[in-house]
């Protein structure tokens, strides 16, 4: 199933379901207002929305509409937990070499997070604003899921079953910032903004067999200003959804609707390329001496999706341009 | 005026408004089903909660009814933003001491912050859950502020016009994690679980003249298994919380609802107390020379609260207890 959120006077949006092939939509109307308010009550709104589901792609809907992708949030445009994860090691070895930060003893045993803001997330297609061009503004393309009301000690193994949608996420960091957030000691904050998402929620079932193992076997398509930018597949993850569900729940209860963040999906092999700016300058310095790339300025354009061996996008299309203001 | 909200079937609970004598108490039906969605139509809603405030302390409301501290939750059981503040430096060199860790260079000019989570908060008189005893559990007693939406790149002065209600806050920290988590570089996470809040939260007008220069002019009263802790003043905050305010809100909007803490209350006058273990055996390490006091262990006992000059009990009572589970 296919879900999604269309803009309203709600800063939670409006819950459309969407058809397999991303053209046709219907409102949730009845059933649930919004996705957020549909996960606190999960087991009783997804039955009555994949009846929907089933109707839309039969075509037996009098009532649908085609979807206009303008008109769409982020699948939940805000949340109460939104924790993000790095779980792809070739990513952090390398962000951490370009900042000159020394890599955690733990880094294969117990997986970074980080504490995220979930309530301001921006829309699809909604210019990244930048406010300086010194904070370095750059894309990060990750896979995330949400889950349902997980409980605080969970296993990793357990955690699996609550993962009720997969989504695509473009985690939005300033660069400029972060190095100098960290050194003081309590973490990211002004170095990650608000993220933005692909606009649709697919159910692990929509997948298919691209789904297992707690990850998603599939490439993160980057593009950027319109040239191939990373296909790096995300079934590199290092740790799998279920270890990263409970690493946030080993001392709280995580609620109904909290997202978890893959971290940028990073292959070692170069010509997969990559899923932020960071790598790429730091794979120039090691290769060629020199740091090529800039980070985002105004203007410049991400575009983020993932394609299944039909060649069919899942999730919609993340494309995004920076704004200066 | 005060507000709380009383458990219910749903997360967020149910808006009540509170006498001042912390006796009776009406609900705000028709008006707002919580404090969250009340804080999201502010404006509208402040007007009418304040005329059911008049009439409830009048004694003119026959629907009225006697307050049961057990039936009260935290005032926002969740939110979609809670970012917690360092603005007591006092307590920023003692605990950065205990932990062997440096000062950052930006102490006095740049307020230390990290990213909560806001999900899960647990009611005032809640046990706090202790998984494992090696966690080193503790309480830190701290004031916030809840402001309604916040724009991105805000002043400090103006952001001390946003200010809406005024909160006490049990930041429960668990030391025994939080060296090992900080050193991996990410920030707060495990060491950071669900906080409590006292159960009244307060318009700023309420405070009288104890609220100006965006402080709270009063001691924080922190008693530890039935003895007396602290009574730190909240108004020896370093940045007040305009300022702390406007660093959250550098690089984000803040959304209606969202709660920005303090830190630790803590003064350099040793009279005063402390307002967390942290700090009391930091001191006696250092005026000792060798560490007494305990973190928390089942049964162990934390209140905190605060009282007018009048010696009114202003915000009720944060009075939790630790379990083993």
């Amino acid at each position: 199933m296919k879900l999604a959120t269309k803009k309203s006077n709600s800063k939670d949006g409006t819950l459309i379901v969407v058809s397999k092939d991303n053209k046709k939509a219907i409102e949730a109307t009845g059933i649930a207002a919004s996705l957020r308010e549909a996960m606190e009550d999960w087991a009783n709104i997804k039955p009555q929305l994949e009846v929907l589901y089933k109707k839309l792609n039969e075509g037996e809907l009098t009532n649908s509409f085609v979807v206009d992708k303008q008109s769409l949030h982020s699948p939940m445009p805000r949340t109460f937990q939104w924790a993000d994860g790095s779980a792809f090691i070739h990513h952090i070895k390398l962000v951490r070499q370009a900042r000159g930060a020394a890599l955690p003893e733990t880094l294969a045993t117990v997986p970074l997070m980080y504490q995220g803001g979930g309530d301001n997330f921006i829309a699809p297609t909604e210019d990244i604003l930048q406010i300086d061009p010194s904070h370095g503004t750059d894309f990060e393309g990750e896979v995330g899921v949400i889950v349902n009301d997980v409980p605080m000690g969970i296993t990793p193994q357990e955690a699996l079953n609550h993962i009720q949608l997969i989504v695509l996420i473009n985690d939005v960091s300033l660069r400029g910032l972060i190095p100098n957030e960290l050194k003081a000691g309590f973490g990211f904050f002004h170095g990650k903004p608000s993220s933005s998402f692909a606009p649709f929620a697919l159910t692990p079932s929509e997948l298919g067999s691209a789904w297992k193992e707690g990850r998603v076997h599939l490439p993160l398509l980057v593009e950027y200003n319109g040239e191939f930018f990373g296909k790096a597949n995300a079934s590199a993850m290092h740790f799998h959804f279920g270890e990263l569900i409970a690493h946030a729940a080993k001392t709280r209860n995580l609620t109904a609707g909290t997202i978890i963040g893959s971290g940028t999906v990073s292959n070692e092999d170069m010509a997969m390329g990559s899923s932020c700016l960071a790598e790429k300058r730091m794979l120039e310095k090691i290769h060629e001496g020199v740091i090529k790339t800039a980070f985002m300025n105004n203007g410049d354009q991400i575009k983020i999706e993932m394609k299944n061996e039909a060649g069919e996008n899942l999730f919609g299309t993340i494309n995004q341009k920076v704004r200066k203001i």
